[in-house]
């Protein structure tokens, strides 16, 4: 996993119907002194807002056991919000 | 997944026979500021047009599911049109 | 796999209930010269500490396995200390 | 996928009995300007020559269905011939 | 697959029970033209030797399948020694 910081939403209309009534979030991936690297669109399931710090997951089969689900196009979510690193 | 805009189409005529009468386009990756970083070749979905910013999921089991086929030589998919980050 | 250095721990009480109970470890990715190149959040199986040279596998399959789960949001794992590479 | 050149072949005595018989390419990974970044060695399917411009997809459930083997250490291939990206 | 150069044996006495008699490998990764690029910790089927060339297999299920188990912690594999690249 990777700790990310929430940036914004992604609003895609026309997209598949998979993603209908889910939060896309674009996250800024960071290193742990702050730096950034990067970034992935992920989909939220903690309901993280904008400058939280977040857990990344970017594995398909663990997705879509998240949303329990056999198929669905899906490969990143945001699993947990990040309280401290110590 | 990941931002790209639609840079152009890939003719591959001698190809796998899963590709025949389906879409590849070249996308150019992007970040969210719109700096390009790579590229993928993936197929398409949602009949975008050159120049548009897509999203791009790219993992096998995922596109295999959009096609709706147990098997096939696939793994990058446009699976939505971005129309803002905000 | 990698080798890598735990450099702490990672507090998440936001987060996937999978990974109640479980010690979540930041590890700085090292090549074998000792020079750090990015990081991995990963769960510890074998109760390393800070400090400590690790191996790190980062597959969820592989992930799922050593945890004995079929299901579950997991895809790096501390799966061994490295005494030393010669 | 991605697009490469054919820069060599790859002949590799002692190795796993899957590649027995399979022609294993040197494939130079090339942006759509041309310029080179990275490499990835891939088995054949649809006999490219050293210099043609070709697709690899990268992806082992992929690279085992067209190969028509459930199992099979394999997960780069080459599965067509560029002709024009425009 | 990558070639790599093997660089040494890596030695850890405490990790998961799948690793307990089989040989880890440090492993450079190399291009074509000999220099080095990153390194990977791959199990040994071939017998390699330091300094010799090998191809690097990195995918879970191909690893599994040439240790013909179900499940284990496995990922990057040497399944190929490489005599010339022409």
């Amino acid at each position: 996993m990777k700790v990310a910081e929430v940036a914004g939403t992604v609003v895609s209309p026309i997209s598949h119907p998979f993603f209908d009534g889910k939060r896309l979030l674009l996250c800024d991936l960071i290193d742990p002194d702050g730096t950034v690297g990067g970034y992935v669109i992920a989909v939220d399931v903690v309901n993280a807002g904008v400058g939280e710090r977040v857990l990344i997951l970017d594995e398909g089969s663990s997705a879509r056991q998240i949303f329990d689900v056999a198929t669905g196009p899906i490969r990143a979510v945001v699993v947990g919000i990040v309280d401290e690193i110590a």
